[in-house]
């Protein structure tokens, strides 16, 4: 089999590692990179344009930080899948159209709703980073967890939360509703960007010679990311 | 004398150099650094709202590429006026309304106007700050040299103004005209600002204890970033 043979031809280092040999894994990594690609820089775009209703220029900078951090794990990708000889505009495109309606159906009514949807988009996106990370090899798996940091404002996204709802309670009330749309939202988009592409969905529940989760296993991981969600929301002072 | 005594005093690696014991050389420098902040800033609020006129998205990629970049130079700058113990929102507050005005004569029609003006502003600043740079302390002066990086997207703009032209020669007619209004209103603003900020205009005409430029010298200095204005106009294949 070309996926084995390769295997141990293989370098460490190389670039293009064995398990590329298995053209569903190749065709599955490159749908990944290009909906993770897509996904940030869409966020970024979203986030520098929900940046106009920040309250002030301090808060718009903060907002522009984490948007500009999501940009450079974008740039990450862009070039990771330029390295593997694709062209990363065209590898994106399936899945344009699922952060289109992604961001269409949670557009933020203000400046705190995008921040939450940032901070619990960003935070969705790590843990299921982290999820998948076992079952790539390890050249992807490096430069997955390397876009896996949080873009570093996760502190301040907490402490405007929190201040916003002591002056005004009732804000927690809409924030946690907002919460729970967002992670619906999330989680229908997934699902048919799943049912659609076999290719990704191999790289979860593995191939002939690669290890992946059962039908069980994925039910757990979604329940593991539900559970994450719940704590962030909490971390932000809201009911999941 | 204050600034004489501390100068001897001050430490080279010194955060606060001796020049700033002169109240009108530090207020001068916080006032370059206050005018140079929210310059980078805008900028790349523009550049990222004229992105969206962008053909396609590698295009759109590169521009918010060169706004991330001048995004970076706001940080550097905003950091340096907080390790001077100032308010950087409170020290650019003066000049919000000179680059609002600024960006409001100058929207562009498309985004290779955008373009234009990215290319044109980021080079004019970059030789503005190459002409100031002998008259500062040398602390403020490497961080200004740090910002004269372009946004590294030079050979990128110049490729698509030209193709831009070639495909349409009569683009090249409205571009030069564009960079003409560009540097015309850039100008405009530029004396409006030196002749409110007495703090400023003193950093580059020198003090008692500083070195800086007469009169003579500014209208040379106004000739040399003319001059150079053109040349960069003649690179992108356009009419000075």
């Amino acid at each position: 089999m070309t996926g084995v043979t390769m295997r141990y031809m293989a370098k460490p280092t190389t670039p293009t590692p064995a398990a590329f040999g298995d053209p569903l894994y190749r065709t599955g990594v490159l749908d990944l990179l290009g909906v993770l690609a897509i996904g940030e820089f869409s966020a970024a775009e979203r986030l520098a344009e929900d940046a106009k209703m920040a309250p002030g220029m301090p808060t718009k900078v903060a907002i522009y930080s984490m948007a500009v951090a999501e940009f450079g794990h974008f740039i990450k990708l862009r070039d990771r899948i330029e390295d593997l000889e694709e062209d990363p505009f065209e590898v994106m495109a399936p899945f344009v159209s699922t952060f289109e309606r992604f961001h269409t159906k949670t557009a933020p009514n203000d400046w705190l709703e995008g921040l939450v949807k940032a901070y619990v988009g960003d935070g969705l996106a790590a843990d299921f980073y982290r999820e998948i990370a076992a079952f790539l090899d390890s050249a992807t798996r490096e430069l997955i967890m390397e876009t896996l940091d949080d873009t570093g404002h996760s502190e301040f996204v907490i402490a405007q939360v929190r201040s916003a709802i002591e002056q005004n309670p009732r804000i927690g009330g809409r924030l946690a509703l907002w919460g729970r749309r967002l992670m619906g939202e999330a989680l229908s988009q997934a699902q048919q960007v799943a049912a659609e592409r076999d290719g990704l969905t191999s790289v979860l529940v593995g191939g002939a010679d690669r290890p992946g989760m059962d039908l069980a296993g994925i039910g757990r991981m979604f329940t593991r990311l539900t559970d994450k969600h719940t704590l962030r929301m909490e971390s932000l002072g809201l009911a999941a």
